[in-house]
């Protein structure tokens, strides 16, 4: 029985399914059309009640926030594909770390910019320029500590690549592509060489060669 | 060798002192004054470049973020004490899915809460009346959804007492002391149950007993 993730289109929902990739683990997706409002359908309700992608089945097992969805199947297939929670509890420790980073500081600033650049004219409010600008400065402080982090490791959570890395994809990969902003991880050398280690990664290509943005800018 | 916590005072440290406490860990503490500007200071940033707190301390392995670290400790102690982290994968799942919607969604609006209403003037900025509405807003709706899944289980991840409800305590009693909006928790039946149920654990009360608030309101 192979597992289902909702909304594949969009970047949180692509969290889970390069996780899956790097697991072996068999999926389907079902499309959910947030343009459409179809996150807010009762029956959708009825899976995630706060109306956001993702959602993953297991059987009849439901789970929702793509971090946790990332845990739970990185923990049950532990011993399958790519180790993706380090070897020891110390290892663990720091990816969950730098896995709380990327929630807590550099999410928010790169999730605004994407909704005010690429989502704004699609949902019918006016860019916010201001907002934009402070984005952009929040995300290049995170960015900066990021610079010193990987000139001492190779990944975020020491020399191995884990949650930590991979859960940064779909996000920056919008940065770098539809919101033309590549300068921000160019003109910073480890994150550059980071980027283009984590970014080439088979399970990546795979999931953009699948699973389209939602629409083109 | 106890382990250390920084920031004792604050709200996002008190979770990992009750979670010490629920694991039978010793543990000693370091002010860090926040209102001083402490967390600013060169040598804290060593520790944490993102000039927050928590920093924990086990020996020599250092580690941020709260959740991050509750999530370590819990591990590491897993049969010690209270489990925290549930006994199966799947319930491990529900535990970082609930933990995963505090942090993304109950966490924003109590925080923005707590700093307009609670250090707005400690920190000298006029109170956003608009901003306290809206947040108090969105919280109301989280509440809600709370309050059919606490109708339908005794704790977020099901009947057990986990991270995910310990990660609640700290802001939740800051909205109702200190904020004095307790009626946001008293109108909803099964979470005011909840409420009790989780303030009411020993180790809740010993933190709130040990630490004091940084300051009277």
């Amino acid at each position: 029985m192979v597992v289902k993730v909702y909304g594949p289109a969009y970047a949180s929902p692509k969290r889970v399914l390069v996780c899956l990739i790097e697991k072996e683990v068999e999926f389907e997706t079902v499309p959910v059309d947030l343009l459409k409002g179809e996150h807010k359908d009762p029956e959708f309700l009825k899976l995630q009640p706060f109306g956001t992608v993702p959602v993953t089945q297991d059987g009849d097992y439901t789970l929702y926030e793509s971090r946790a969805i990332l845990r739970y199947y990185a923990e049950k297939y532990k011993s399958q594909g790519t180790d993706l929670l380090g070897k020891t509890v110390e290892e663990r420790g720091l990816v969950e770390n730098w896995l709380e980073v990327e929630a807590q500081s550099y999410n928010p600033p790169i999730y605004t910019l994407t909704v005010q650049i690429m989502f704004s004219s699609k949902l019918g409010f006016p860019r916010d320029e201001n907002l934009i600008k402070e984005s952009e400065e929040k995300l290049a402080k995170v960015l900066d500590i990021y610079e010193e982090r990987l000139s001492k490791s190779k990944y975020l959570a020491g020399d191995f690549f884990s949650l930590a890395d991979l859960s940064h994809l779909p996000f920056t990969q919008y940065l770098v592509d539809q919101m033309g902003k590549e300068y921000m991880i160019r003109s910073r050398k480890h994150v550059s060489a980071w980027w283009d280690d984590i970014s080439s990664r088979p399970s990546w290509q795979k999931v953009l060669q699948l699973y389209a943005a939602p629409f083109k800018n």
